[in-house]
């Protein structure tokens, strides 16, 4: 018997697995080929050849492989399947709320306890104290998962048993985080343009993302409350400054596709009538 | 005579009047139309009803309109220009880096000093300790403005003598605090389909701004070093995040312009072979 047995050794697998050997756990660990399971069987861990066996091996089953239906297709094989009775699947391939309340569903037919989980980090931060993963499920498998759980991420957020919550709040949080990365690429445009050093620009951003935040936050209260009145960013200023970024790209001769995007979404809020209310309007075009 | 002349008394320029009188400044104060005038009056501003009176006035003027085509044809008149000179003036608009240029090209022909500035704040924050003003032009003409400049942002940044700096790094910045909120609006459709609450999610993304600071600065340094290799996150990870928004848009019934818009660059970058690059190789694409 080992502690935790690990099923798919990517680069994330291989992280998780090791931080849990360094932490001192037994881990069993399972991957399609092999070649990705020696270093780890030279750091110490079991090897299971059959992935039944591997799930046998420990009442936690972490699973992270590049999304559900390669999960599906190796666990739901009929002696997999039967293994899972008993114990917690802890689920950390990328997916959909759907994805998780489906594999839920599944896991529970099998007997199985289920987790959903979702790692805001590069392979290099799992067992770092800030690392973020998101967590959904049942409390009672959250529970016994927990102290597992918290070695990998530091910051480990349970975000209640709603099974699909784990993903929909990674999805969200990636897609203002993406955002910004977006936008920035359109401002180092900008920058290369006029002369100025890109990394300047990008500690500059870094100096001011807690202000960015804050104004993120605000605009989060409006959406909640429904009070776009009393403006005190109007769709109408904020549209402004997407023009000027069209006349800059213009003016230089650079790519406009961040700058245009933008304006689609104001040309829409405007047509609607909202351009004296606050930015946050948006939300109620993209309804 | 006063110490500074503020032209323009809409939302912003009002609260640069305003913070200077309450600073003990003598100021001078011209608009097109006279209410806006009026308040300011009454707490102890200076009206000039001609505008070349107004510039006459104060050996610093302050220009905040809304763009440099209405500031042109506002001291572009024969009067006004020739009372420009000797002057600096301190064009507050918003505009392009060309922008910028040209308006410090007809300055000094009128003999006059010329600084150009961009705020980036709301008019209620004008006068806070950490509100930021990029400010660019020749720095003699910035010394003698600077406590001026300093009493109505305390986050007063010189970008150098290039005119065109206060605008680009302006316009630069604003791109990644508006693709933020891009991205948060399609962030905060994800929770409403899912049931969670969007003000919650405001604070969740308010708490790790300062990773997404560090996550931009860190590609930042990649696009000023031009290695895309050795890759954290790769451009087919974030694809396959762009992917899951996608899949998600779908089964939740819900809007995907962002997604898209995201997935459009992903499939450029990927089509020209740089698919387990940094994602910052998206800037190869767009240049």
């Amino acid at each position: 018997m080992s502690d935790v047995s690990v099923i798919g050794l990517g680069p994330m697998g291989a992280a998780l697995a090791r931080t849990l050997l360094q932490k001192g756990l037994r881990i069993t660990v399972w991957n399609r080929t092999s070649e990705k399971v020696n270093p780890l069987v030279a750091e110490g861990a079991a090897f299971a050849p059959q992935i039944a066996d591997a799930v046998s091996a420990s009442p936690i089953v972490i699973v992270c492989v590049a999304n559900y239906e390669i999960s599906h297709s190796l666990l739901g094989t009929a002696e997999a399947a039967a293994a899972l009775a008993g114990r917690v699947l802890v689920q950390l391939s990328t997916g959909t709320p759907q994805d998780a309340r489906n594999s839920e569903t599944w896991a529970r037919e099998q007997g199985a306890e289920y987790l959903d989980g979702a790692i805001m980090a590069t392979p290099a931060q799992i067992g770092m104290p800030d690392t973020p993963i998101f967590i959904s499920g049942v409390e009672a498998a959250f529970r016994r998962s927990e102290p597992i759980l918290t070695i990998l991420a530091g910051n480990l957020m349970y975000m209640g048993e709603s099974v699909g919550a784990a993903s929909a709040w990674d999805l969200a949080a990636l897609s203002a985080m993406f955002g910004a990365m977006f936008g920035f690429f359109h401002g180092a445009r900008i920058m290369e343009a006029e002369g100025h050093p890109v990394e300047a620009f990008g500690s500059l951003i870094a100096d001011i993302s807690p202000v960015f935040g804050q104004m993120i936050k605000y605009e989060g209260t409006v959406i909640q409350t429904g009070s776009y009145d009393h403006a005190q960013s109007t769709v109408k200023t904020c549209m402004g400054t997407a023009e000027l970024w069209l006349k800059h790209a213009r003016e230089a001769g650079i790519n406009s596709e961040f700058p245009t995007f933008a304006m689609g979404l104001y040309t829409k809020a405007k047509a609607a009538g909202y351009e004296n209310e606050e930015l946050a309007a948006i939300m109620k075009v993209l309804r």
